[in-house]
């Protein structure tokens, strides 16, 4: 099955907005097995948005389009497609109805401009929008191609907010009753302190036999991460993924901390949750992005008791209580104050664990013998602490999200 | 002048990674004037490669492709893009001297596999890369179309700390060179606290007729944010746009905080520093993501002193000073907590300015009083304490993004 995205908006190809439907729509897809082939994004111009459309009808069985169901004079998808297939819009009575209930709740009329959102093509299955005013809409139509068949077109509006329920809900059970459902056999393994390089070199060797036999491997290297990808096709492969994973487990050992896709936060916090750990932080470089990661995981409220971002010197005499002499002495990027932070965290808190970190951010403060990118990382525990240091020459945003990183991956791996 | 990117790479289309580099390159390129007309991600297959640069090289001036000239089997676009075009690969001597420094600053040999990253395809200029081995390479070739002319195309590799410095640094200059330079003539409002179809209305009258001689809005919705970027094309058009900014500016007065592209954050914390004033930040549901946001700003360790996450309310009591009195009649998430948490925060701290939150992210902890969603902003200034409190009924990562915008912008507000 060959699946196709079209992602409109003039905004997306001015770079004013970061096109995050792309990787949900296949992230989505791939929970019924359909990988898509091609994704393409293209400005509100009428002859990019039909071009692109007739295109994608030569190949694809299933065509996605996004945006440009609005009321706004530059949303024109709908009248573009009705016109490019030849089918009439008219003027729904339950989408019609469901503008006056929208509006009517904010004790306004129906505007003008968006009566236009009640037109739908002619056999076009209307999917309603609970959280908007545009309903989306699914269109089956012959493919533009010799041989022909029948394709699936489904317009979704542009909002993350009104896409994604309206296809989960409604788009993914009316695909899986037309196409089916098998999804693809894969594992995916998420390491971190590793480099891709290392990671490939590896497994290449491990797995060479297996790839022969028709074993898919795939790296994909982010920041402070890397995935490693198995996947095959057919379930008689199976023994075969299992095989290779466990390949994978022995040669990759604790570097993996996630083989359900699993963040490192949610590792961490779910960990903490189970065995009834309760964990503090003191941030100083990091400015309060371990602590914004771990309150991401939806029942960190019971674990994460305080997070302390201590910028000053003042704040971490005063919060951790890490000594003046320290800090005259070592500075406030050095082993000795992440290791009272870390101590000063725990035990004001009465926490089981506290991780501490301080270091240089950059693009400011470094010297000669503490660069930019220089950090130190402490996790105080019920016995011990323990202080790592690490450089991170990177840019501040990487700089902070590496080392946030390590901070987690620290705790990790002396549960 | 037709640009378009092609971003290769099979975990675009399975969903696996956020594809950054579209946005990234094109809000890079409008800075030569230069607007991408399309945008395609294929997965790493020999046919979807060589078909989708063959495509482009029908219509474009400038192609960009991404991905696909690393070490690894999956990297084939740098051999694959020389056959289509029949131009042999040659070994090139300062990439191959550049693989050997590379892994002579890691004690290792070249690797068998890297060896291929030396490979230039003949009359290609080598783009250097500083933060890894792939170097990047720019062709001048005949466009695949009848009426001919000559099409530039640029292969950059994929990891973002690789692509980013060297399209800026060496790509920028060149296609400078090549193609000039003609910025559009644009004015991007950033606004907060205010709905788009709310900003639509108040422009669209006001703006009706400088839209018909040829001004263009766009509008554009975030989370917690609306954008507003009017264009005109031409500079016998500027007096328009100066005219139409004025418009804006005094329709939606103090919604607008950014003219000139900066986040909400760095608004807040430039005027910090630029009026010497300090802050202290008390969070609770938002869990560190506003003194997260604060610290992504280079300069933020002069004003923000200290941040503290207070999920539980010992944390609460002992950290900020909130009464337990407070704390047992209205509860953790009231008008009351949130006073005394901002005002806590700010004498603790010894700051001029303290904002506390306390609300409840949900999924759980809703109650018929206050449901998921209800959330207290608190701002504590030198002369008093305000507090607001919003209904954020999102999921859990946008309340939380919302929340700090709230938050920030309770600051820009009132100071």
């Amino acid at each position: 099955m060959n699946v196709e995205i079209i992602n409109t908006g003039t905004e997306l190809l001015l770079g004013r907005v970061l096109n995050t439907h792309q990787q949900w729509l296949c992230t989505e897809l791939a929970r019924l097995g359909h990988r898509v082939a091609k994704q393409v994004a293209i400005p509100d111009d009428a002859a990019s948005i039909q071009e692109a459309v007739a295109e994608a009808l030569t190949r694809a069985d299933l065509v996605i389009t996004t945006g440009g169901l609005g009321p706004t004079s530059d949303d024109i998808t709908r009248e573009l497609i009705a016109e490019l297939l030849g089918v009439p819009l008219k003027t729904d009575p339950s989408v019609m109805a469901h503008l006056e209930r929208f509006f009517a709740a904010r004790n306004r009329p129906v505007p003008d401009n968006a009566l236009k959102e009640a037109l739908v093509p002619e056999g076009a299955i209307v999917l309603q929008n609970a959280n908007g005013t545009a309903p989306g809409l699914v269109l089956f139509t012959a493919k533009r191609s010799p041989g022909n068949g029948k394709a699936c077109l489904v317009m979704l509006p542009g909002p993350p907010r009104e896409l994604r329920p309206m296809f989960t809900q409604q788009v993914l059970p009316l695909l899986e009753k037309e196409f089916g459902k098998e999804p693809a056999l894969n594992w995916i393994f998420k390491t971190t302190g590793i480099g891709e390089a290392f990671v490939e070199q590896k497994l290449t060797m491990a797995l060479k036999e297996l790839v022969q036999k028709g074993l898919e491997i795939g790296y994909c290297a982010a920041v402070g991460q890397v995935e490693v990808r198995l996947s095959v096709t057919g379930k008689a492969l199976e023994p075969m993924l299992h095989e290779a994973a466990n390949i994978v487990t022995s040669e990759l050992g604790s570097f993996i901390f996630s083989t359900d896709d699993r963040s490192l936060e949610e590792v961490v916090v779910t960990r903490l949750i189970e065995q009834k750990r309760t964990l503090a932080l003191a941030e100083s470089c990091t400015g309060g992005m371990v602590a914004s990661r771990v309150t991401d995981v939806p029942g960190a409220s019971a674990v994460f008791l305080a997070g302390l971002v201590t910028y000053s010197n003042e704040a971490k005499e005063q919060l951790l209580g890490v000594r003046r002499e320290t800090l005259d002495q070592h500075g406030a990027v050095s082993e000795p104050t992440a290791r009272e932070m870390a101590a000063g965290a725990r035990e004001r808190n009465g926490t089981d664990y506290a991780i501490a970190i301080t270091g240089i951010a950059g693009p400011g403060g470094g010297t000669p013998e503490k660069p930019v990118g220089t950090v130190y990382i402490a996790l105080a525990t019920p016995n011990k602490v323990i202080v790592e240091k690490n450089f991170n020459p990177y840019d501040r945003a990487t700089f902070k999200y590496v080392t946030s990183q390590q901070a987690l991956d620290l705790l990790r791996r002396n549960f």
